[in-house]
């Protein structure tokens, strides 16, 4: 099977999360990394490139550029992943979609929700594969979650209660030289939250997933707890579902020795599921006077899509870096099936669509819009519905 | 050491509550149950009576009855248990402190803040002993955990995250034949919030109990989840602390699947500590770029409070009950503290105080209150301020 | 329902394990102490009796006075609790045994097989209850999983590994003042095998309770791993059971950091089952191309055994003291019957009987055997079957 | 930097660890598979060839062949993977060293140890990298481990506690079809013990690893205890340790529940370390006296080679595959070093040298040979010493 020709705009030298985009392309072997516009410093691009095996001729100075002389070459980029800080998002891959070639852009996938909406709606026209990486969603015991919620074992869904509190920026890490700090702080490249944008999208994609509801209205207290800090860092936000259900969602970067701090547990009317991100393998689902019971990956018992989303047998971890190539592998899938005019396997589905990052930037302004009016319970519905591959 | 003469109020055969009170009671020696009035049902009364080998001239029809009788008796009760349901715990508690007779009450205090003011006044005027059962504060680790913010090991606090989510009422129990969920859901017995009144206050006790913090104002949503339930069993409570720290309650009674679910964290400026119910023998305490610390009951390196809350070492699980006869043990060296006019040992004080139950009442109406009008913050001061033993 | 009265020989001031039987036969309200010889030392001997309100004239200088003052007595105790170290079980058992006081002794029953013999057949002779303080086997879920390899849930067993590996004794605390090490070391008290009279026949009679399989021959290296120590503090023992299944023992004084260290996993050639003390409550039971189940303490669906050894729902943690009141309360109910001749509640089985006690000595001399043999397998079979209550 | 080219002998269609190493050498792009012999099947080995995208002059029929093309080849492969069953390890091995390519070879090293030594001699005298894949023993705690034991955490060691008990050939499988079952109950492709062979290598690998412990003498005991095996699927084996430790070892192959089951403790004078594979990320230290503590990949507390082993920050699970990944890269270095003639990175030591499979084949060996004897204590150790890259 011929691997796909990729690009990649950032992920320079010292950049946070290029290189597990890089590792993530790799593992399966999906993918061959042969252009990319990794840094603005010319230098800095160079010496990554070089340490990549790129081929000089195709490093590039912006992704302006890439986009338009990748398109002309015959053996161009059939895919690009854009790794850059959050303002570049959308106007990356606009250039790319603009010219056919297929988009993989980490989170969020914009700075506003006009700017998201213009990305979804380019995609759409054009027809290529828009696959943001919300990574967290993407391992197989999520994929298990929500196939037991569709099965209906936790019965009607009550109380969704979410969060993804870490710790690493406890203190004023942005004075301290923190680069991968210094901008998230800054709401012209971040955007208009920087805890919900950073992380309170995925929890909010991770909730999505697994749940499928969606949210009706929400009241939301961000707050800044790390002194002199120049942008929030702690969210509470409650959540009501159409249809009924309440939820809750914490979001924080500054709770020292949280860990990585990600996990859900979604309440039904029968019973529950728990999941934890430091215990990613393990899915525990709960009932009264019932014992507790554990699902593991790998296992015969779960359902076809945890199935596909894991490689190796229960037992043997399965980690952060296989749940970013299952979004990759998912891509690879869907952008492979678009080119050979074929359906997309129905079960690469863990990666986020455009759609998906419409509603994560509605629910970030939903949620500063609530507030800056008091923590008043706002409107959150989207009109257009989720589409998939 | 002689046997401290107790009476009991509720507590009849099938009673939830008395049978905790009662061993607890017994565990350490300190108590001698002599005197009741267990049941309104006369059978009742008598054949609980009977099994705990109460002579039956002091078994009695009611509370009031009970005290003017033991009261009188040169061998009258020194104290007495009040374990009956919410309505009776300000009236029972103001006839025995009118006696001079030293209280244990189970929470909450009463059904409305005055009631509860009443009752603080009364004690304090007659200066007798009044302590509520905030049982679930009363695990040594939960003092470790107050030595330990108190000591400055977290830094200044900044985010309080406590839940007390259980699953036994997740679906109408009180139809089914449930006599322990029937009063509770009847507002004329359990106050004006069911689910703040059962298990909010534990929390709420508990909070206040390892932080010391004081809530300035809240914003509540007190919701039914369980269709055709007549008292609400869900509520969701954000907090804005006295300094400016914030924090998040989740009290809910439908839960299926979270067992027990009290569960409490607290963040520093510095480090975190979390506390689990599930495993009351160990205390987490984690910074970041720190290895994670678990400290354990039992173990020399604890402060004096935990030292003074166990009886045995470290290996051998501590549970409920020892929890639950810490709060009696502290109340017995209270009250032979006060009978024969010597300091208390700084060291009893598992137990709540008549003020930490007016607190409590105030929580409630605060609570139901920001509820009333669409979660609006609202105050939640009092005055006052704690004292205990 | 009247108490019964108790005798207790042993648990001076100071005592290692007197205070948790003291607490033990008081949570249910089964026992009454009335009489003691609890220090062969006159002034701690009263100090005792002082602070736990026992009448001057039923304080006695040793357990034989003690025995034959108390037999005269026309409310003389029923029972003895034996709290002494080990060499004084089955004289001072014999001397209650014989004058038909029923006897409640920790362990090990004696400090040789014929001593163990020879409390037995006094106990059977003169018909009267011999309860042996197996205190951790004695938890709900040790039940529970006897319960389950009963019923057959884990099919043919194939393989138990248990071990009860502490810390305490990590360094040479007998020469800093532990008093309660100082006698285990001698092994004109503590008998021939130090670490398997005190803590190895605990899991031996752990592994019996939950298998009911039957020792056919062991082999076992008996070390001393404390420089300086006179006695062995190390054991690996291996195992091979009447009809072929294997095991493998570890009893450790010595294993620094490992906690209380008890714990039990037998597999089947179906499923297994996995019992920790650090976590009483919980036993796990797992087969291959299954979820994992934990059943807990408290619930519904548990056998009648597991019900029968609980005070409290699932949730709140039940603990040592707890699983010791069960040894207390089936003894109860076993000298009740017996006095009332009436059957003993045949779910009363959590205390170890006499005959358990001789199996105990018998495991203790095959492995001391063994170990002179330089591991040689040496045959562990008793004649007799196990009879119980 | 130039990937190196890689050629892989075995890992064909269905093929149990060759989807592994492939993964492995792709996530960091260390390698580069050109050449293979994946099956003697030929049109199986011609379907692998095509899915991995192999040029076909580059695919070969037996790994004779390959060595001699490939060294004949100017572009002809630096390096070669042997993932095959047991039996072709040593042979194939050898081709390659003969022909200076640089080998990376799956456990065990042979299946005798006369054709271990054959090929640490050969490796030696070309000069060549021999890696052996003990990926268990290449998590970045297990380095960790090793650091904090050197660095004098623990004191003395006095007790080492391994064991790798899986269930997953708890019923005969290999009647049912588990083709990679079928080969490992013939001793002929399997060597002399199928458990030791398939995984109690690893648990000896990866207690010597950690402690730099030398085995001195050993007692064994092997059976079968899935009836109707051809092969020996359980092993308990104690363990005397050169200066005196002890140690305990529990290999099976056959019990249900125990999921993947490789968990090492080991106890020292001062404090025990506890590892399991199944939380890789976590390693426990603990001291009497002392809270726990519990270290985390990816910490700043670590030692270098903890770091060295890790990708990415703490909190983001690690798994298999990076493990795994680990042995590649370290190879890869290794390699690079030797062709480029500089020494080598001094922390790249995740995967077994040549010298480890000796001493893996002689524990299997001398493990036989005192299984046969009774379980009696025969000698287990080896003269030459360890060396490493």
């Amino acid at each position: 099977m011929r691997s796909l020709k990729l690009g990649m705009v950032g992920g320079g030298p010292g950049a946070g999360i290029g290189p597990a985009h890089r590792r993530a392309a790799r593992l399966d072997g999906h993918f061959e990394l042969v252009a990319g516009a990794f840094s603005r410093d010319a230098s800095r691009n160079r010496a990554m490139a070089e340490e990549l095996g790129i081929a000089p001729d195709r490093v590039y100075a912006d992704f302006a550029t890439m986009a338009s002389a990748e398109a002309r070459r015959p053996d161009g980029i059939e895919c690009v992943s854009i790794v850059t800080p959050n303002d570049t998002h959308s106007a990356a891959s606009l250039a790319f979609i603009e010219r056919g070639i297929d988009v993989i852009c980490d989170k969020p996938m914009a700075t506003s929700l006009a700017d998201a909406i213009a990305v979804e709606k380019a995609a759409a026209t054009r027809g290529v594969v828009f696959a943001l990486t919300h990574n967290y969603s993407a391992y197989p015991m999520v994929a298990q979650a929500r196939h037991l919620v569709r099965a209906g074992e936790l019965g009607t869904i009550r109380i969704v209660a979410v969060e993804y509190a870490m710790g690493g920026r406890y203190r004023l890490v942005e004075a301290e030289g923190d680069a991968k700090m210094a901008w998230r702080v800054d709401s012209a490249i971040a955007g208009p939250s920087t805890v919900l944008g950073d992380i309170g999208t995925h929890a909010h994609h991770l909730l999505r997933t697994i749940t499928g509801l969606e949210i009706e209205s929400l009241s939301a207290e961000l707050t800044t707890i790390v002194s002199g800090r120049t942008a929030d860092d702690n969210a509470l936000v409650n959540l009501r579902f159409r249809g009924g259900a309440r939820g809750h969602m914490w979001a924080c970067m500054a709770a020292p020795g949280n860990g990585h701090g990600l996990r859900i547990r979604v309440f039904g009317d029968q019973a529950s599921l728990h999941w934890d991100h430091d215990k990613p393998d393990e899915l525990a689902v709960r009932a009264e006077n019932s014992p507790y019971v554990t699902q593991r990956r790998g296992e015969p018992y779960l359902g076809d899509e945890a199935k596909h989303a894991s490689r190796t047998k229960a037992g043997n971890p399965a980690g952060y870096f296989e749940a970013f190539a299952n979004v990759y592998a998912d891509a690879a899938e869907a952008i492979r099936a678009r080119r050979e005019g074929r359906p997309c396997n129905p079960l690469a589905r863990s990666f986020g669509t455009a759609h998906d990052g419409v509603l994560g930037m509605r629910f970030i302004e939903a949620a500063v819009d609530s507030h800056r009016r008091g923590g008043a319970w706002v409107d959150a519905m989207v009109d257009a519905l989720v589409q998939r591959c």
